[in-house]
């Protein structure tokens, strides 16, 4: 095992790294990025932004402890999940489970509120929770809008190809899980293809499988061939999309998949599925009230598997069409819930997961990017610390789009820059350039200008910002026929990160297996 | 006059008013809007998002001070403004003023705080400043991209369409001034074009010529015809863009246009237009000292014409490429600068103006979309009280375009509805729809759903919501061509309000008569 995959010194040497490489990384990133300039998770050095005041809040955790009383919560075909409930002192009628007042609350008290999510390059390591935004690409398309313009069910190729991008894009933190679905491998294989693409094209932390507990197994063993036993054992290597079924449900399948990532202390994004209108009311209160009360049933659901396993408080908010019924994004209602949920996170003290670069839009057009860009300003301004979704989405997520992915991830990297907050230093300051110059003049060719001009702005390698007159002459050419050609010059590029041999050898020899030992299955 | 022309009651009628219309408005708002659905101007129920804390801003003062002091401001040209700075205790060196500490914010203890823009009629009246928020279109393009998709220098034909589309579209408050400039007409008798499309096909508030002092006294003239001359004198009808010459200058023909306005108690926006990079230094700090100083000269010195004047804290804010010198909009650095300014604002007590929805791009791509998405939800987050350039910029402000106005408006909708922030009354906490609906059900006929689901989510009537299918099927449209058509029928609708015929004709005479007295100006 080399010393990129020397995991025992993740930690430590993620937190060295980060100031060493900051300085060269914020300079890649504001020359428009590209491969291997990847920046460091995100430390806001600017604060949040708050819908609701303290009164409201307490309203709304009222509210949610009525529900968790009165109403309760399902936990569906799970037997050992109500054993578990009931004797923790809920009230278990079937499947409801009704949790006397502060129970949930009471539970999580073990949960940690902040833990580093390893990358098997311990320089890729981020920090989950507290100040920390990590940002992760699309999860869960079948389709792809491909780089001819084709929409088209995804391929295993097509994984391989968004990890690869999530490697290189500067400001993606994560090379994320189901960046698309390989529908042309096995149902039941794929998740071993897609957890070594992950390990192999990329040096990023990544998500496990949570599509049945048999495939979580699966991605904690591969996980402990790249990290060591011991260490996936006491440390956080994977995050894993836990969805509840709202309204009020937790089903087998998601149940079986926490079951395994908390009892090897992996973590688990607990996250309501909201489309307002239909999982939950059409008020932002009310939705605020059932997500809140769903993450405390489910999350603290983790402390009873294992204490002090990670566990995050998630939220997907979106609306539907009370005309069409069809899901609506980056509507201000949507916004309204990130905000209110991120409060209620931090009070709660999890670390918070929401929203992304989410639109219905079919093509990466304006229509598209505004969604985005309300989603993605939302999020960012909330305070969250894990975002899904963070480039590449279409389509409602029924779609992975290569042009999106690379215009979406030029907006993280200007999200990460806003993140900075203002320079208040001497240089920050410029009285010396205000001086030099004086009235009438410009700052042009002046020192400080000279001095700082490299990192003062961030670069958008997508942007034209040209006289129309060249813009003209270049072919007229919008941003995503840009993002294609960039798009295309990163694939032709790529690089993949070291992997010890060894390590490679005994991912592959464990797929191989794990493959034989079952049939096809293709539902 | 008739009683929509009854300017004395504007006020009180203007405040009566928003109750009763308010929520025939909104409804109408989140069904898409469409012509004749204005809403009130925005009273914002959330809060403001800072950039700086406490230390930070009296950093950027002490040394907006400094500049003030040491460096001084040029007002160019000018005798009577050194006058009166001179008298005002002021050190003028030349055309070089220098402020002893304090003298401005002295004099701008006169400066209303807050004040209303009156519009013809008193139903769409505006209040500037404290929580409200107003938007108005784009303002200055001498160019237009129009419906059938060619760029070309606009005509006064373009003008008045853009003032019915402001006029039309439910989120814009004001039709603005310059929403394009009319090269057709002579450049000395345009401005008597504009004011009259202004009033004859709007009855929103509007802005005033700034070009010359002549043409500021022919915009109170027609003013007057519109309001009264009494009601003029004593109340603000008209607000004016007067920008900064930046870095520290105010030159003849802004101070011109300034005094004039500050004389008969019309709104100064005084605002630095700033490059950073070029009209300012490279970072954020710097920029915004440099925008504090030149504000505080600027808008203190209509104090000095008329204590009591209404003037705004106005900031435009962009920087350039390093790479290139071309400016740049919708990244970081302009974010950070105008939530600065917004808190600068806020603590010299005056109401605030930036932002919009500006882009480079040249058409309406996901460039421009989101370019404009981050300026405009920094510009409602910052608390920002008039927003021109809300809708139609494209091209850096040098094209007007019909279908970016309209895409635009659609986002100022969604702000529009953002800043009503969480309802949390009963209906809005939705604990009964919960207790009906229950775990594993859904919301979509339930009792609270049917009650509340037309008001309950922003509707946008060009966003594309339905499955990939129906899109096909529908011609795999983007968004600027449903805006396109969006465009067409409002334009085909148009309804111009009632306007008193005597006032017409007064105005035709006024206009006819200046024409008459002076040749035609091309330059």
């Amino acid at each position: 095992m080399d010393e990129v995959n020397q995991p025992t010194e993740a930690a430590a040497g993620g937190r060295r790294s980060r100031g060493e490489r900051g300085a060269a990384g914020r300079r890649a990133s504001r020359a428009g990025g590209g491969p291997n300039a990847s920046l460091p998770y995100i430390t806001r050095k600017i604060g949040v932004y708050e819908v609701l005041d303290e009164e409201g809040l307490q309203l709304i955790e009222r509210n949610a402890d009525t529900i968790l009383e009165e109403i309760g919560i399902e936990f569906r075909d799970d037997a050992e999940a109500l054993e578990l409930w009931a004797k923790a002192g809920a009230d278990v009628r079937g499947q409801r489970v009704h949790f006397p007042k502060g129970l949930c609350r009471e539970l999580l008290k073990t949960a940690p509120k902040e833990f580093t999510w390893h990358a098997r390059n311990p320089e890729r390591s981020v920090h989950i929770g507290g100040k920390a935004t990590v940002f992760a690409p699309v999860y869960g398309p079948p389709f792809v809008r491909d780089l001819d313009g084709q929409r088209r069910y995804a391929t295993i190729e097509d994984f391989r190809n968004f990890v690869k991008l999530a490697y290189m894009a500067p400001s993606m933190h994560s090379s994320g899980g189901t960046v698309c679905e390989p529908v042309d491998v096995p149902v039941n294989k794929r998740h071993l293809d897609m957890i070594y693409s992950h390990v192999k094209y990329s040096d990023k932390p990544f998500m496990g499988s949570v599509t049945a507990p048999e495939r979580a197994e699966d991605t904690i063993a591969m996980a402990k061939l790249v990290f060591g036993d011991d260490f996936v054992e006491n440390n956080c290597v994977t995050l894993n999309l836990i969805n509840a079924n709202s309204p009020m449900v937790f089903d087998e399948t998601m149940l079986g998949a926490l079951k395994v990532y908390a009892r090897h202390n992996q973590a688990s994004v607990v996250s309501p599925f909201i489309l307002s209108g239909a999982m939950s009311p059409v008020t932002v209160a009310g939705t605020l009230t059932q997500i809140l009360a769903e993450v405390l049933a489910g999350a603290s659901f983790t402390q009873l598997i294992r204490p002090g396993a990670p566990v995050l408080f998630g939220t997907f908010a979106a609306s539907i069409s009370m005309q069409s019924g069809a899901p609506t994004f980056g509507t201000p209602e949507p916004s309204l819930v990130s905000y209110g949920a991120a409060q209620l996170a931090r009070r709660l003290g999890l670390p918070f997961r929401t929203g992304g670069s989410l639109c219905a839009s079919k093509v990466p057009d304006a229509q598209a990017a505004h969604e985005s860009s309300n989603t993605l300003n939302t999020t960012l301004l909330a305070g969250t610390n894990f975002v899904l979704h963070a480039a590449g989405w279409l389509e409602g997520g029924l779609v992975s789009s290569y042009e999106k992915f690379m215009i979406d991830q030029d907006q993280l990297g200007m999200m990460q820059k806003l993140a900075e907050g203002v320079d208040l230093s001497e240089a920050g300051q410029a009285l010396d350039a205000i001086r030099e110059v004086g009235p009438g003049s410009h700052y042009l060719g002046c020192a400080h200008t000279q001095a700082h001009f490299q990192t003062a702005f961030y670069r958008s390698a997508l942007a034209d910002n040209n006289s129309y007159e060249q813009w003209e002459v270049e072919g007229q050419k919008r941003i995503e026929e840009r993002a294609n050609a960039l798009c295309r010059s990163w694939l032709d590029g790529y690089e993949a990160p070291a992997l010890d041999p060894g390590i490679d050898e005994a991912l592959l020899a464990f797929i191989a297996h794990r493959k034989e030992s079952m049939p096809d299955a293709f539902t």
